[in-house]
């Protein structure tokens, strides 16, 4: 199985501090050693990182703890190959185009018998089951709605729909943006925390690390953190519940 | 205008030595100061790094200097802007997925009056001349061969017409891989050299560097490097003919 991280911010945000948690996961606090990944938006753009080497000995993952990257959509993976050979095109997060849009996909879990039928519009480079789930959420995307992108509430009601037909065949807990708004549906484990005025003190339970996010914020800053195990030791973190589809919107899931 | 680097080799190198002179370029010894990214390919995967920064003054561009990434094929580009503002979308190299595979194009030139028709399977993100060609050349190649990758004669002569049609439009130097063989076209400037046994020194052009290549390889080592201009002095490089398009394969030019 492998962890997901997620953020979602109404300010483009660095993701330095959680990300140096769950990169100790990376082959350190957990077995999560076969290859990670992390892809930040900025506006339309993407910055995608992927790498076979353990997160906690990439030089490229030391460069994300290092270099604060701003984004207000993250989404990041630490991998222990289950289905797929360790190797880079097996590196989630994987990135495609819909819409004029990069879209971003990350998964934990594993899907059985599923092999739906593809159109060739999108698919995959690798051999998992996470690759082949994120070009068939595409092209059902594409097959519904056309060459054009839909209201948020109609994508939304069609994404609920797939990842509960897809869920039927095993464990998908999964990532997905566009750059705008971050879906995370839960299988079996995921819980987020929404970091908002008035910010406080946080410590990380994988590393002996702590901060102050008063001093790194102004008050109307609002940055949703979804991941699979919580990142801290002294905050409250909301668990999904299984089957859940949450959309986040500038730091916040939508009501 | 920008600057394109590529690399093609039979087995993986690194581009340490040429990226060096060539990200110096990118800000101090030339005016390329408005983004950069790479592209390295390993197997079927792709490594992409894109920044809008200078890539003389970019940590991630530090990086690729430091950290030797070993490929068969690379392409990489630095920009002054010219069609698109400077954002992280707009620069190259662009990547897409074609035939199961990841596709990685860099361009260096303006395209005047193209406006193709697009079906809506490729979609530009940002809004370049390039990346809109970029789409435009996978949706005509899905197209004429449909689900499946032709043979390479095929490929190569369909490449061949759709870039001399694009280059009609106006300066069209490019380069594109599918991690498999390296395509270059010329408009107005592009060079390469093959170095192979018996290797020998190399000074760079752009920086107070030089490296005695037959340290660094076997004799059965091939690398093609391709560039916009010259990176060494003390080497025999080649000019392509403007309207040529060359097929690099296992570290030479297809004959």
């Amino acid at each position: 199985m492998c962890q997901l991280l997620g953020m979602n911010c109404n300010v483009p945000t660095d993701i330095v501090f959680s990300f140096t948690g769950f990169a100790t996961r990376g082959g350190r606090t957990d077995e999560h050693k076969d290859g990670w990944g992390i892809a930040f938006f900025e506006g339309a753009g993407v910055r995608h990182f992927v790498d076979y080497e353990a997160a906690i000995s990439s030089p490229i993952a030391d460069l994300i703890r290092r270099v604060p990257i701003k984004s207000k959509n993250v989404v990041a993976h630490i991998r222990k190959a289950t289905q797929g050979r360790i190797a880079l095109e097996n590196c989630h997060p994987f990135v495609r185009e819909l819409w004029g849009r990069y879209w971003v996909f990350a998964h934990n879990g594993d899907l059985k018998d599923f092999a739906p039928t593809m159109d060739g519009c999108y698919r995959p480079v690798g051999n998992t089951d996470s690759e082949l789930a994120f070009c068939y959420l595409l092209q059902e995307l594409r097959r519904r709605f056309g060459d054009q992108a839909p209201p948020l509430a109609a994508l939304t009601a069609k994404l609920r729909e797939l990842t509960t037909a897809i869920a039927a065949h095993g464990t998908f807990n999964l990532m997905l943006s566009d750059g705008s708004v971050l879906f995370a549906h839960c299988s079996t484990a995921l819980y987020y925390i929404v970091r908002q005025h008035p910010f406080r003190q946080a410590r990380l339970s994988d590393e002996d690390l702590q901060v102050d996010f008063a001093q790194l914020t102004t008050p109307t800053d609002r940055v949703a953190v979804i991941v699979t195990a919580p990142l801290t030791t002294d905050e409250q973190w909301s668990q999904f519940a299984s089957g859940e589809l949450i959309v986040f919107v500038d730091g916040a899931p939508l009501g």
